[in-house]
């Protein structure tokens, strides 16, 4: 995603420091405390703007939502439209994916998303690919035995790739589509860029990979 | 594939069943002896009008191939390519691939070809779809351990339900394509299907999965 800096977004998530989670490692194995509420952990690994979690969040308010964005100028977005329209089910993390199991403790999370992530297309990238096994192996520790993986993406490439990497991981892959907007996808929550993507005809490819 | 009939198809495999073996039962394990050549084995299931498995025997003459396919008045025509040029590593067989494990002994089999199989769409025509669990324990039963099965097709609802398939099978997904003719596909030969599809400018899909 194309980020236009924003100097005053630091401001603004420290302001919010109850939405924005400044210190999470203090909420490992304590996040359904947090939201005092004993529901599903659901988390969103690149959340962005936000659009896809808050969506969910209020389609399933039964479930507790973390979204994770490293980008203060993209995430500050995300926390304008929790201000605008308050959930008490979505919290945000301004934080990096790779520290993870940092935040989670084992078998703490239901599912995880992956929506629209970087493809990282060159070989000598590929560590950095979220679908990468050593991001695998995090997922693995902080899901829950049978946790879920669901992803989403525009990219080819990626998609053949995350494939290839989870089927040798050892997961099992489940509801793969090639082309999500082909047919009705009830309930699918769309991100922006799925919005934008999909409104153009391009496939969207989505499947779930179950550890 | 439309099938026109060809009356006169039964008697001419008749008159050529030192290529279009009658009675596979017989050579069951003893498939190498047959060739008279001690290489690899792979096998085609619905072979079709045999231009992939001819293909492929001329490109690897040190492979022994042998195509599958139901319809005499299909396999006729590969016969008839088969005639007009020689190859000593091609065989084929009238049969039904429900009967594989009468053909090959356990461990027998190196390769496994799908290519452009019958989708069989309707839910309730599962059972008949090739990359069904049931065939896929037949494959199992004939391939070497980390054996592979090379599957190909245009029908996106068939791809999608052959990768959970497989997956769910326990199988491991590898060299996975969702449009193989949009890079280079160096040594890919062409069935008649593909060339008339992706001249079309429709997407080829390609996988390959380890037992």
């Amino acid at each position: 995603m194309r980020v236009r800096n924003k100097p005053w977004a630091k401001d603004k998530l420290l302001e919010h420091s109850a939405l924005v989670i400044p210190d999470p490692e203090n909420y490992k194995g304590k996040w359904r405390e947090k939201f005092n509420h004993s529901a599903p952990l659901h988390v969103e690994i690149g959340t962005g703007k936000g659009q896809f979690i808050l969506g969910m969040a209020e389609q399933y308010p039964d479930i507790n939502f973390i979204g994770i964005e490293l980008e203060e100028s993209i995430i500050v977005s995300a926390l304008e439209k929790l201000l605008d329209k308050p959930l008490p089910n979505v919290l945000f993390l301004n934080k990096n994916a790779n520290d993870l199991t940092d935040f989670f403790a084992e078998n703490e999370v239901d599912e995880l998303y992956l929506n629209f992530s970087d493809p990282w297309p060159k070989n000598r990238h590929e560590k950095r690919r979220l679908t990468y096994k050593s991001f695998l192996q995090n997922y693995r520790q902080v899901l829950k035995t049978k946790g879920k993986l669901n992803l989403k993406t525009d990219n080819r490439g990626f998609f053949e790739y995350s494939l290839e990497s989870f089927s040798q991981f050892g997961l099992t892959l489940g509801n793969i589509s090639l082309d999500l907007h082909a047919s009705e996808c009830p309930g699918n929550i769309m991100t922006e860029y799925e919005e934008k993507f999909s409104a153009k005809g391009q496939p969207i490819y989505r499947c779930e990979a179950s550890f």
